[in-house]
């Protein structure tokens, strides 16, 4: 089995659950905000304000303007290469799971990767968010939407192509249908078939 | 199970082809271009000249004019409405598989849908084509592009909706990686364990 299984995920659909549980049948490394962590370490910059940067990565001209100034690449442009090369070094390391950061665009030439998309109901992500954020439903509405179009954005901005496309998956599942085990289940078996 | 299992596909991505194997695996009937011959049957026309205007629905303004007047309805939008009907009285029946026409969107509100988009990699539909049409890999990706517009329009036409955006389907499946029996099992499987 030679490859990268990237997951992009709408918010609180269970992505990272579910690659998770994918990490372990396979045996084989999950990552997540350790990216974050190495492009952190790697640049200087802290966790936090790297995951705010990325955050409001397409948000403002003004805003990059402001750190980079005119003639410079903008911050976020800048940590968005750094994290480019993170998960590029992760991947030579052989069969890994990336979720999120535009990893099916970054490593789409070069590896042989296994793309996944996991969405869910809205019903199904405002009770995960509501349970786990003690918020009121329509807060966990707004918030879904919010990170959604957030997601959104970033990865248009960055791959100039539409997040949640079904061409640029190999696989796409509702998690309110299929639950996270047998989501996972399915992604390892794909892998596992197309060795 | 009362499902209905609706198929939007990708032109030559097979998505018919796995309909059918589906059908098969959960002894359900299964409807493609019988709603046509269903349609044509009820309205008067021929099957041809429905699959015609079908083709050429939201092609140009003027044509429809042309043929309905300012003020009637085109009579793509009447054989659209007729098909709805149609697509809904076979549902009626109980669980089957639905190819293509909108469905998902037809049925979304009053039945239990499971929404599928089958997708494939281009080089995969274009040894298809040229396999089956004996037409040069130029031309086949010709057909791929011309008949993924038109089902794209054709789609947002009627549905104000994104064909092929994630959020329509509750399961999508790349066929060059996962072939038309595992695709078939997938969804077999998916559709059995929610009874």
């Amino acid at each position: 089995m030679s490859k990268i299984i990237t997951i992009s995920r709408q918010y609180a659909s269970g992505g990272s659950e579910i690659g998770r549980r994918v990490a372990k049948l396979l045996g084989i490394p999950y990552y997540d905000r350790t990216i974050i962590d190495i492009t952190a370490k790697e640049s200087g910059f802290s966790p936090e304000y790297i995951e705010k940067i990325e955050q409001s990565a397409t948000a403002s001209l003004l805003y990059n303007l402001s750190v980079g100034g005119i003639y410079c690449q903008p911050l976020s442009d800048q940590l968005f290469v750094a994290q480019c090369n993170v998960i590029r070094a992760l991947a030579d390391n052989g069969p890994c799971i990336i979720v999120g950061r535009c990893a099916d665009y970054v490593l789409r030439k070069d590896y042989d990767c296994f793309n996944v998309f996991i969405r869910s109901d809205d019903k199904f992500r405002i009770d995960r968010i509501v349970e786990f954020d003690k918020v009121s439903e329509q807060e966990a509405l707004n918030i879904i939407r919010q990170k959604d179009k957030a997601r959104r954005k970033h990865y248009k901005y960055y791959t100039d192509s539409d997040w949640g496309n079904v061409t640029n998956y190999d696989l796409s599942l509702n998690t309110a249908v299929f639950g996270f085990d047998k989501a996972a289940q399915i992604i390892a078996d794909a892998v596992s078939c197309n060795k």
